[in-house]
């Protein structure tokens, strides 16, 4: 094998004959496999199978702080439940709201809140003329989709293996007081995998914004969600907007979804006292409270951090020859061509691949024709456009190692034909 | 005992004299009694105590829909949920979204997408002059907190033993465009506990709003919730929209709070089929997706309506001698004094006292001294004025029996000390 942009035009349309032949056997097969969505396998769930019969009746009521978990109260949740997200995200208990199922949810209240409501007395930003949010990119889509919705200008910011270019970041914030907001996926970052390095989260903590209000939206989705005994180490945010008396500007969430279930775990959202009072106040207005009954379930299954750290490393047992297998396979099928470049991150969800330069949209349509389902070109860009249409989120985590196996050989196959179909088409635009 | 109003001026300050020294026994008994919250009793939790373990790993999966309740999906809820409210509000399954623990949050997000995103393509309400509710008086308390939060004006709508006067509610509703949507507890209404008349549901359902968005937010929050055999009939209000082609008109909301756990339950919301794609849309930005875990429990815990009837029993039968107790107490010694009336509902969580015109914040304050937490007076009216200061919402479920004897005694006898006092006031104020 030898790098196709050093292949001759020839040779290129030899390799593409060779490769439709192997393509039209895949389709022969008519595959139903999945790459799109960063789900847990069944292996996964199973891991907490003992949650579902883990809570006595007898337990609802928690004789320490007096509150029954199956009646109404406790708006912001169970101390306990405040207390085991505030082990996870190294913050203090009466920082953390404990949500329902969705973090997601947690997130878009927020934004909504600041939309209709304001931020800390702070305009509302439907009565501003332009709202705009920062996104680094390749970025999580469903982040994008809020901004969206609410008609917020999204700004795309290039990220590299530390995090997001932030002389760019800092410029604009310090500048511009239309711009309310950043979204970040700190740790394993969605798709990219990487963890943002300490200086990048020294450089957020100390930004100086034109806007009062402001807010980095800290998603820090992936934790603890480690692949295995290399961990990266995410700073501790909001010990560093102490030192620049920031801590206003961060609101950080989490979830259990991908720790028990996806379908029934618990959320939490991390902020300044002034923050958490803030929403604290509407939250009083929108909801009679989240399910304490999972919150308790939650705590309950997990007695300590070491209980945590256990459930996780069961989960990297599952995961981690899937995130292997992915990159054996573009190591041995892709690398050699000189087609294409991708990470290998030490925990989250996601290995992001890039193709040549226009490929991306032309591989998603061949995996999908031979039965592959792969995340929707750009739909890691805000508004769905990836600029060089080249990032492919590949998500290993769903389908079983076999199911994976064949997944790979489709998409390293497609991945070649899109490429020498690129080439092939640019030797003729050159000639 | 006679009628105090008859009695003459020195009758009167001798009968303060005497409630008094009583008033001062109970000061000194330091109690701590609570008639305020519409919270179920431990006991009644503990009906759904088998709820906590009913359900195994293996069942998360559903052979008949093949998905995985433990996972990712169906954001609407699962199809069993949704056949379990359907059942309950005799609507079609796949006109209900299944909520999370809390049907007050179905309610907020309703009016806040009306407020930024707008119904079915219609101008969003923030972007109006002025938005306007009714609000059949005296009422739920967090519905009124939710139009005040958003800035829309509430309209006191009087209601009888049928319901809200609906002469009134058709003029202003058919006239004003400005009015957008009149908030009902049709059954076991919160606080008086009536059921609305066919006849009135039969009018809500023939209205023809000046504004093509006007809703007509159907909390059935009792649906299922009798005190006794003796049941309140609701007309299914779709069916009667159906005859005026008005479906679109109505949002139907209900939980289980009172069902199985407050702090735990799930929450449903019913409408058009336009309604529900309507809201679907704005829903998979706002959410992954509500806990299809505690969904799946539900539906195991009542596999039959008959179930879910004998639980509602049950409940019954723990609820029924205290809503007895406070009837009797009010009978006995309020009765012939004339200085006060009440309902005495079929069904619900609340008795709805009216005292004499001015005299609810004194007995609330003089319950309140004696150690008895009543209902904040004005709760049960926009923007907390009840404008002849009288009504007060006794809530006699989360009390023990004994506690509650104790309050009633309490509550009467500061009725009694307030009315005087009034008679007192007045006719000095009339020499």
């Amino acid at each position: 094998m030898s790098f196709y942009s050093k292949m001759s035009a020839a040779e290129l349309e030899r390799e593409l004959l060779d490769l439709n032949q192997k393509y039209s056997k895949f389709k022969g097969m008519n595959l139903s496999l999945n790459m799109a969505r960063g789900k847990p396998s069944p292996e996964q769930l199973e891991l907490s199978a003992d949650m579902l019969k883990n809570l006595e009746y007898s337990q609802l009521f928690r004789p320490e702080s007096k509150i029954n978990a199956g009646n109404y109260g406790e708006l912001t949740g169970i101390f306990e439940a405040k207390k085991f997200f505030a082990d996870i995200l190294e913050v203090s208990p009466n920082l953390v709201i404990v949500g329902g199922n969705s973090s997601l949810n947690l997130m878009y209240n927020y934004v909504a809140m600041a939309m209709q409501f304001g931020i800390l007395g702070n305009t509302p930003w439907n009565k501003l003329e332009k709202v705009k949010f920062l996104c680094p990119v390749p970025g999580y889509d469903r982040h994008f989709a809020i901004c969206e919705l609410f008609n917020i200008e999204m700004i795309n910011i290039d990220m590299d293996e530390s995090g997001p270019k932030m002389d760019r970041v800092k410029k604009i914030v310090e500048s511009d007081p239309a711009v309310k907001g950043i979204w970040c996926v700190p740790k394993y970052s969605n798709p990219t995998g990487i963890t943002y390095s300490d200086s990048v989260v020294r450089q957020f903590a100390a930004l100086k914004p034109a806007a009062k209000d402001f807010r980095i939206l800290w998603d820090n989705a992936y934790v603890v969600h480690h692949l295995s005994d290399k961990h990266d180490i995410l700073l501790n945010i909001f010990d560093e907007c102490k030192k620049n008396e920031s801590e206003d500007m961060v609101i950080e969430f989490c979830s259990t979804s991908k720790i028990t279930f996806a379908g029934g775990g618990i959320s939490a959202l991390a902020g300044s006292a002034a923050n958490i009072d803030d929403i604290t106040k509407i939250m009083s207005k929108q909801t009679i409270g989240y399910d304490k009954i999972n919150q308790l379930r939650h705590c309950i299954f997990f007695p300590s951090v070491e209980k945590l750290r256990n459930h996780m490393s069961a989960h990297a047992k599952i995961l981690k020859p899937k995130f292997d297998l992915v990159i054996e396979n573009l190591e041995k099928q892709i690398k050699p061509l000189g087609i294409g470049d991708w990470t290998n991150p030490n925990g989250g969800y996601f290995i992001s691949f890039n193709s040549l330069e226009g490929c991306g949209k032309r591989i998603y349509e061949l995996c999908k024709g031979a039965g592959v389902v792969l995340t929707n070109i750009g739909a890691t860009y805000p508004y769905g456009l990836d600029p060089k249409n080249k990032n492919i989120r590949i998500a290993p985590t769903f389908p079983s190692t076999d199911e994976l196996k064949m997944a790979m050989d489709v998409f390293c196959l497609c991945v070649k034909i899109a490429s020498v179909e690129s080439l092939i088409s640019k030797k003729k635009d050159t000639e």
